[in-house]
């Protein structure tokens, strides 16, 4: 894995954070490593203590395993609200039954709310970035603010919902988010989410990708999560699947995301690619929902940039990425029958570096000069963790997130010993509950 | 799921727990339901408070879910002394130039560590009884002693290991433990271990099928982990099967459990189910090592008894069986292509009842007046675990180990407020190190 270009030369450290080992995925571990962080909340510099430069006012000494904070690269995170609600149902009786009734209550503060608990849940398994695709993309971007966390926030975009099957209105909705929402250095960024390319026809994904390019944003779509679907999207579109659909858009010019590619044959991995593409893989949800397994290894040969993502909380049903980040390795090498068939350190670097890529971040997910101080502690002196020979095989494998202490993103500490400093967490849950409820709980 | 008999009439309650909702497993949820315990350990009543008898003196109001710990069917637990080695070796390499040097060196007290530190784990999680398989028995039997958990201990008897390839010997020294240390009433059972198929021959599985039945100790064997393993016994044997073998041996009259299952057939699961043997499914270990993934559907269609089981933790290498739980229906629903495949409820159910079947036990796994007091609380207050629209599915899904606060062991706290009461931790830690570092860590 190459080491990303600093976006912006390192500032001096006001602080330092000295663990028992630091694993910055793109270099090797440190044993008793430091992280020095600027006043602006990137990492000015990592490495052994006695090889940096002069420590600054601020020492602390952490212990245990400090790595970049995770990334979720697929979630629907408002979800929380639904959570488990018609659990064994098909997918489209989940759907019609279950989901869309609740959804089609829900308001811009049980959006928020619903939001700020799963921000809570991810920030305290130690996910600091969330790449999100709903409807309510303000009360979103109004829960990512409050919580500390980052995110990339994909407006949702609908054609069954468009008025007289026109986008302009909505796509003007989402340009002025855009404008008004879009600041990186604020912990968010905007993407704009077609929702697939069986819900929106060509000129509307074509529409879609002018709007996005405008702003050089990315684009976040499902893409061939079933098997029914890549059939719909073949039959109406003469034959063409979803990534040559995408491709007669336009989307493949600019930044793009596609979460599930379970059924993505070897020609469109290779299309996706040789654009630079991203793929969020989303395992427990590809199993739950019973739509398969996608082709990891075969997409990341292709060139595709992959990621890992829970989905949301209503097919997985959980947030905890690490479910994921140890999955995704088992089903490698489960169904290729080849125990190497995906490594430890590519699983981390899936829920990292390569996440934080595909979803449009290159100073993410990593801990290198210029990278934003996103950063996760794993006690190491538990019975689960004290143990390890090989210490990144075991954080994919026997650690993870039950094992997270604290956590800062940007620098800012959001968890403090298991405790989520920015979330008044019963308030929530009994916020929670009350709006749960009335969406038909 | 029928309810087991209570194995002895229920004494009077000296102690009630009560929560926001109990699970018995075998009967629907309750909430606000309490657990009567009596002085013995096992349950006098369960139910709603109002329909209950008088309040013993002793009334703790937890809150949380209660439901029966969790049993691990399948485990080497010592094994936490070499976890993570050779991570993504094959098999072979792996067990060859990782394992087997490393656990040549293995002492009594070497052991007896590896299994505190693994049964701390276990407890911390919500696993309140294992099935081990492991030499050095008299150490793993005094770790559960010590820690307070509850296990059945299956002496490995491997025929490779044998003094001019008699078992005598060996078979001597487990009479010599089950006459020792079989003692249900403190929490320990005692069974025979004999390696696999293709480790023991024909005459010898009959001869260890002989003591077992003795003593009407259950029988804990490998049966058909892999492809490979599968293809040997049939070449061995004349053309029969892993099963077939069993039962030329005997071994199908009696109480019998075999790990794993990955590659048995309708016939083998069929004969198995008339048997009324067990199997423990360890779907983590099956991918990591690249086995194959167990038809646990077809097997209990079959009729045999399913539990789940971690493996050993270097083939994991975690012992939080939450993970498993999650697991098999995610496996059950993605190779069925179909999301009702296996029902969250049933995914408890394997994990508690159903496996303490299982692996002999039928007073553990439910909550029910005469079963043991094997009890496990969890946070219902977290943002995780605070909207359980269906809490069964949610606890299997979306909840499990990270949320586990107190565990009970026959009516004995041994977890309180995430912290295990019976074993110094860090002590137990620090000792595992160096006892990891001798063996070449």
């Amino acid at each position: 894995m190459s080491e990303p270009a600093p976006p912006t030369p390192p500032a001096a450290p006001v602080r330092r954070l000295i663990g028992d080992l630091v694993v910055p995925v793109t270099a090797p571990p440190i044993p008793g490593g430091a992280i020095d962080i600027a006043a602006d909340g990137r990492i000015a510099a990592v490495g052994d203590p006695a090889a940096l430069g002069p420590a600054p006012a601020a020492v602390e000494r952490l212990g245990g395993m400090l790595l970049p904070g995770l990334v979720n690269a697929h979630a629907h995170t408002p979800m929380t609200l639904v959570r488990s609600v018609g659990d064994g149902l098909p997918l489209e009786r989940w759907l019609r039954e279950g989901v869309w009734p609740r959804e089609g209550r829900m308001t811009h503060d049980d959006a928020r709310c619903g939001m700020v608990l799963g921000a809570a849940e991810m920030l305290l398994s130690g996910v600091t970035t969330t790449s999100e695709m709903y409807l309510h993309e303000d009360a979103v971007a109004d829960a990512i603010s409050e919580t500390g966390m980052r995110a990339v926030i994909a407006a949702g975009i609908i054609a069954a919902l468009a008025p007289d099957g026109k986008l302009d209105g909505r796509l003007a909705q989402v340009d002025a988010f855009h404008a008004a929402r879009h600041r990186p250095e604020a912990r968010i960024s905007v993407a704009y989410g077609p929702h697939s390319t069986y819900d929106l026809d060509g000129p509307m994904l074509a529409q879609v990708a002018e709007h996005a390019a405008a702003n050089q944003a990315l684009v976040h779509t499902h893409v061939e999560e079933t098997l029914a679907e890549r059939e719909a999207v073949l039959a109406r579109s003469g034959g063409r699947t979803a990534v040559q659909a995408l491709q007669d858009a336009g989307m493949l010019e600019g930044r793009l995301l596609v979460a599930h590619g379970v059924w993505l044959t070897d020609e469109d991995l290779a299309t996706l690619g040789q654009a630079g593409a991203g793929m969020a893989h989303c395992p427990v949800s590809n199993l739950k929902l019973a739509s398969g397994i996608a082709r990891v290894t075969a997409a990341r040969a292709a060139g595709v940039t992959v990621g890992i993502g829970t989905d949301g909380p209503a097919s997985n049903d959980s947030l905890d990425l690490w479910e994921e980040v140890k999955l995704a390795p088992l089903l490698a090498r489960g169904t290729a029958a080849d125990a190497s068939a995906m490594a430890a350190a590519d699983a981390l670097a899936l829920a990292t570096v390569e996440g934080a890529r595909a979803i449009g971040l290159d100073d993410v997910g990593h801990l290198t000069p210029g990278a934003w101080a996103d950063v996760v502690r794993i006690d190491l002196d538990q019975p689960a963790t004290g143990l390890a020979l090989d210490p990144v095989a075991h954080v994919v494998f026997g650690g993870g997130g039950r094992h997270v202490t604290d956590v800062w993103v940007a620098g800012a500490r959001v968890v403090q010993d298991r405790s989520c400093t920015t979330v008044d967490v019963p308030a929530a849950v009994a916020e929670g509950r009350t709006r749960a409820a009335r969406l038909g709980g």
